[in-house]
């Protein structure tokens, strides 16, 4: 089975990475970009075909390991 | 506007991070994961309410700066 976790910086919090990038799309010529905020994405294969045990294991890899959820955020995704 | 670029590693690129990732999650004992591929995602802010416009920005963006093409792959989703 295939999920994706996707992690992005909570709101409020700074994010000097998005900020340079920012920076360098206006230096590259690229406009009508306001801001830009980076976060981190994780494609997963999961052994089995339990849904809502990929979904716990996915959730217990998450807190543990794949977000700082003090300031990130994250979301997952079963894609089947 | 809002949109979102998801970059992520082609086929057959090795990706050493998200298998650090496997085996760190193994040893914390997360069981049932298979394999894991890291990839990044920008959130991204545009002016105007042009979607065509917003879009070539966006390519223009991941073109230049934010995917290496030789590795990478990546998908524009304007969010509106």
């Amino acid at each position: 089975m295939k999920a994706r976790v996707t992690v992005t910086l909570k709101n409020g919090i700074l994010d000097p990475q998005g900020k340079a990038i920012e920076g360098a799309l206006k230096s590259l010529g690229v406009s009508g970009i306001a801001s830009v905020r980076q976060g981190k994405v994780f494609d997963i294969e999961l052994d089995g075909a339990d849904k809502a045990k990929a979904e716990a294991a996915l959730k217990a890899a998450a807190d543990k390991l794949l977000a700082n959820t003090v300031i990130e955020n994250y979301r997952v995704e079963v894609l089947g």
